[in-house]
């Protein structure tokens, strides 16, 4: 049985340099991150381009950060495939290296019959079998599935399923289901322009992108809400909002990698097929950072 | 130039008997509401069924407003048609009455060139004439119309518009617009199951319809707000997210006028075509105010 | 008993001279359609820009036209409102004037409770009512309802439900639907980029905003149609999706009113809050006019 | 240069016996098909369940279809992955095997950044890689990607660019792009519900999932249309369309499998997490063959 998951989780990118997993950013990335007062990490990810990587490159991801992590930091990994038996061959090869728990998007391509009892048969046959606990991931905003509160009921009632990573920031949904989750069901939220009113509803964490950029200011949000400091956690919620917007839906990945490059991490180039950041874009970051006195 | 718009307003629903106006029951539920801490009301809004209000049924009921609203009650009419003439036509006449405010809705009947140029010229033609300050409306789950950030600063330049209605529960949009904005310009929140996180962020107040079911606890969680009592704030906030998605979203009117009901207001049946609420839906909301132990 | 409707109606453009209905204009553009090989005329629907008339206009706009259309064509009226109510009103409003059939489009703007239940109760209900034929409409596109088959199974069986008009462009839908309804209930398409598909599925005809642009083009290929000749007929149904296109989704009714200006009917401005075609758009339905040799 | 693309290509189904592929259903089937007036096959594409395919088994099935394949076949594979290195790689695994044309479907993880500039960046780089002809796959209701018509326009300029695949359905901008199209240029429709509509567009031919279950049917629309006979092509293509509406939007490949079971084909079941067809899909299935009079 996993404890509770709870605090920040940084939703680390994935390095390239020439198109290649660029391995030593990776491993300097991890040691600044060690210093910030996070939770874990996830690799392979939506934010570590999961969708771009090879099974290899995966792999030789996760062992770089069993390796250099922190002993005090978890790490999850992104293990989800559109079918259920490749989702549970790669989780338990996942398991074998010693991850601490997999998160699984919802498979999506063949959106008419992913029904709820389709999504269910999926995630208890990945939990009997996975080895370590399986937390669902619901995205539909790249997936397009929404799942229903009686699923996430469900699911919290398999032993395995330990806890759920929800990025829709549909508050009126997490606020109704969560009171009808056991109370060691951990819920993670994904959309970093919400995450401490998701807290304030009972989530217990968060796996964000926005913890690869302002690793520590994600934390400090995180610490000023349970310390019970909700003037200073909203205004900092409220401050780091155009930031979190810029690097989800305005500008992706890529504007996130280049908020890093500014702030001393390597951020360096997205996959192709997504774009560099232009000129405008590149602009529009550095002034958000500025106003957030980051950078000057 | 009116004052900046903060507080609960009840987005007052219609009392029907017999498919007429129960005037009489307006009457009785304006009085009880006058002894809450409401910052006013809106009349003919979405809550009131608007859609389904002849013109003079909507002036019947913004003059009984008038005359039996407490003194510190400020009244707000919803005023929109979809064209601009008929907008304007419909808010002089309200102007005319004394009403505070007009809350006007995006047109979006002809979705496809409802441009952000349209929607500007729309407001800008009303707020020129209108003799009343000009308060846009932003539901795009009914409209089907979402506004631009930039819309909404242009709008808040113009003199007469004095504020806007937002019903997305778009956080991140609300948190990223409103430091753009005048600070004298109101931002109300339409979405009940969020309001305490866009007060949180910046908004001014809300128009819910949330309180015409329970006035005092809206009233009590904008008040904690202002005082600092995050911690009894929030969990009142999670405490009515059931309620709030059961008369929007799930049941609406209908459920809402059932809750009235059962709370000593007259809720009554909702027009045609909107169906009576069957027994199930009935017995979930009494579900939930037991939960809230509003009944027993 | 209606019977049957069939052919080409044109949903007629409310022509209007500063912002007031140009009556004289509606009547000379009637008066060229009687020369067309059309069967009727929609007054006030969707191409009328209904939503920005009063009441009032629209009487007089189908008093004029039961004055001045030629005998053998039919005359329909948009007589929706959002109230079952209200629509019943004006639709014997406009049964007292002796009009043809009464177009209604589904009810929307309580999205979330227009089941399929609530929106047979509303048509049985006007059906009920009326004293003339009833024609529910279907526009998804415009109103965010999309109805389900068996409603339409549903609908044809009440003896005063005389068709649909279907503007959603589902040929899949109609293929489907259509040979599970009587035999004289109308089928009318308003979609004019596949009208040919939807008529050699079974359709019985259309109502269409082209037909206020190019009538005599519309009347050819439902001729040519009937005549079997589906070389000529499919020819002048690719030839006219481009103009369709324009004057629907990508210039709408200013698109449309242009080119009828330049056609020799009095197509005008729109109003307010739709803007008037900008200089691309008007170059841009001038070239298509003019590929189809229609202008020079 | 590959000659045009033309007529009726079945998108075959992948054979699954106790989860493993079934490689001598997958012959037996190919060898009906080869009887069959078919144009050739699609291996791995959205009806071959690619997405829960691994690479090995992918290749598996091109092999044993380059090997089975009649003469006059023309294979065509599902290349796609999300990342443009990797479509790269496995298209040029393809092009070694031997294979006409790669079929690639739109990239769509990361939608807010998939600008047609990222796409057309995306395909062209294949393209210019791939040593064998390139054709785009657009399928907006999997993908939630929708391209513009500049875009296919723009792809249709690369010379290894052969064709699109378009399983929108969306006949008008099928219309309007299609004449700007070069000649040699092929449009392959994927909406088997509309493939008689999309040909008399000016489209080439289909990839269809309808071919595995009735491909002489599919042929015989294909033919009846070459040979002018609209009234048994559109009688055909209408009663054609509950069938294929079954086995695409409601049931899906269950559907499509159970229907091809029925046929004398191998359908057998799909992998998780797509369920087994229930008994009341099983019926309406039955059904739709009998009143095709293809089963008693």
């Amino acid at each position: 049985m996993v404890e509770n998951l709870h605090g920040v989780f940084a939703a680390l990118t994935t390095p390239f340099e020439n198109g290649k997993i660029a391995i030593k950013h990776f491993w300097e990335n991890i040691q600044k991150y060690n210093t910030c007062d996070l939770a874990g990490y996830v690799i392979a990810g939506s934010s570590g381009e999961a969708a771009y990587l090879t099974e290899e490159e995966s792999v030789t991801l996760v062992k770089e950060a069993l390796e250099t992590s922190a002993p005090d930091k978890k790490i999850i990994v992104g293990s989800a495939r559109e079918s259920t038996a490749s989702t549970i061959a790669f989780t338990k090869r996942m398991a074998d290296l010693g991850i601490k728990a997999a998160l699984i998007r919802t498979p999506s391509y063949f959106k008419s019959v992913m029904t709820s009892e389709a999504l269910k048969n999926h995630y208890y046959a990945i939990a009997d079998e996975a080895r370590i606990p399986v937390i669902p991931y619901h995205i539909p905003q790249v997936t397009g599935i929404s799942i229903e509160q009686k699923l996430v009921i469900d699911l919290s009632k398999h032993p395995n399923i330990v806890g759920i990573k929800d990025s829709s920031g549909n508050l009126p949904f997490l606020g109704e289901v969560l009171p009808n989750l056991p109370s060691d069901f951990s819920y993670l939220l994904g959309a970093g322009s919400v995450f401490l009113f998701g807290l304030s509803l009972g989530a217990s964490g968060g796996i964000l992108r926005l913890a690869d950029v302002i690793p520590d200011l994600c934390a400090t949000l995180y610490n000023d809400f349970l310390a019970g400091d909700w003037e200073k956690a909203s205004k900092l919620q409220r401050d780091v909002i155009p930031l979190n917007n810029a690097i989800i839906q305005k500008y992706g990945i890529a504007g996130a990698k280049y908020a890093m490059d500014l702030l001393g991490y390597y951020g360096g180039p997205p996959r192709d097929p997504i774009l560099p950041l232009e000129a405008s874009g590149k602009r529009e970051i550095e002034k958000i950072l500025k106003s957030l006195n980051l950078i000057k």
